[in-house]
């Protein structure tokens, strides 16, 4: 049952109206492609991601930090609740079989850092970039320029992250 | 966007066949009043209760603790991974408007006390019972004795606990 | 390094007179047995516990659930600051060899659940009794009387736990 | 009880001896300065720093990510056991008053965006460098180059940070 691709997409809960719109771009694109939208539930690129989904017809889950269902966005259809914060936030990369980065503060950071560690193939928009203690800038984010871009690669990624499965994936 | 109602089932991973039948019967009386479906994702009652759900045409979410999609079973529309083992159990309480706990060991009754804790509404089918340490019998916990009279009983207990949107609930 | 025997002693927040002075009791054997006291560092028999130890020259660990230090009792020497809820119910009995309940509501409840889960030992004082579905008492929790024999009994199991070591223990 | 300053040290699992003696240095300092070492409890950067405290005298806190005591490293006075993995990476930067990372991978790059994300003073000693998505290097992290220079530091930001208590405040 469980061959969906589901796709997490991470980014600031106050963003500009620009980051804004790229989320919105990236998250029709996951739904018209039949992909599941994995967000943290808050406002900013989840908001705007899952408002995107929803707005093709897609599907969306928030995993929220706090405790309270009330928090999650108005276009979130799967609301998890948790109370953990922001430990939430391994969550939200795990549930994804690939993580889409849409410019992003400290919690998105964090989140990448957790995809990266965690070897979930991580395409970025507009976001961070990191330069580790040997003074290498990192080379295991896929940085792309556009939604569309992001959104095909994300796929494509994921579908390469499940070579058991090639045969049946098809939504 | 967030009018459904999301049911807790909870129980035990190595279910008799009896406790296996109810949850799957129980899952299935779900899925007929249009809520979904939330669960710890693994076997036994977990299993059971989603695979009835999918049988009557619900949706059912799988809060699993490892870090594998894999661990879930068949009937999982949608895996949360979290990684966190079972700790895990606060969140599957939590993203319940309420809790139907069929049979059950440890795990369950940890689950049982988490809701009751946070004071979500707690519906029993053959499942524990508690003695406090005053030695009065826990009377928090609606017991019940068959899935229709659990899952009847556990929609008006989600209706009720929502004051503020009686006029909007439908489904 | 790590041959000190650390014990979990779990109960409620909100305690009676009597409760409270029985955790201090229990505070102070631990401490006089040498061994650590790992509590979820909040008051009633959180606090009693850590003062009973510290006035017996003991050490104190507070695994608390909020994101604030200052939300610790009096007597912790180390708070553990998780900031995830009674998701850190796991936390504190996982990190005791053994775990001694005094008294306790629902937190407890499920913090005894999930030692029995993990298989730690658990020593009982006036606390939880529990019936599982087929009708059966539950017998896992060693039932005791008074603070010296519960913590007799939990240091006693504590060692049992850890056969690989027994030659090393002391203190 | 609570007035000792915590000092949590984060960095790779799998150092360089560069990074291990840079570790162990400012873990020595954090003794010497009365401070309580708190950090992840595993190998390399976390091992160097709890045997640099040991070795003057030091207190040292590991929070483990596992489920199993044993997986601390050798010089640890209180392992934690969480059993949730890389969530645990909060509750190490949140256990400090101040955090120092020396070298990281990725995990002690969500570490420190945990850090900055909560406000938390963090101090730099060879480690990551973040540009955001405007293209500007993040500058909430104190560059040091020694591990005195990072530990003193370390030390005058801790107690600036809780200005509340500053008359108290000794060790």
């Amino acid at each position: 049952m469980d061959k969906k691709i589901f796709i997490s997409v991470i980014g600031e809960s106050n963003s500009s109206p620009e980051i804004y719109k790229l989320a919105e771009e990236v998250g029709a694109e996951i739904a018209k492609a039949g992909a599941v939208l994995v967000s943290g539930g808050l406002k900013g690129v989840m908001e705007a991601s899952c408002k995107g989904a929803k707005s093709a017809g897609g599907t969306t889950i928030g995993i929220l930090p706090g405790s309270k269902r009330e928090e999650g966005n108005a276009y979130i259809d799967y609301p998890i609740i948790t109370g953990v914060g922001y430990a939430r936030n391994k969550f939200v990369v795990k549930t994804g079989h690939v993580v889409i980065a849409v410019g992003g503060h400290y919690g998105t950071l964090s989140e990448i850092a957790f995809a990266l560690g965690y070897k979930l193939p991580v395409v970025g928009l507009k976001t961070w970039q990191m330069i580790d203690h040997y003074g290498q800038m990192v080379k295991d984010v896929h940085y792309t320029t556009t939604p569309k871009e992001a959104v095909a690669l994300a796929l494509k990624l994921a579908r390469e992250a499940r070579p058991e499965e090639p045969s049946e994936f098809k939504k």
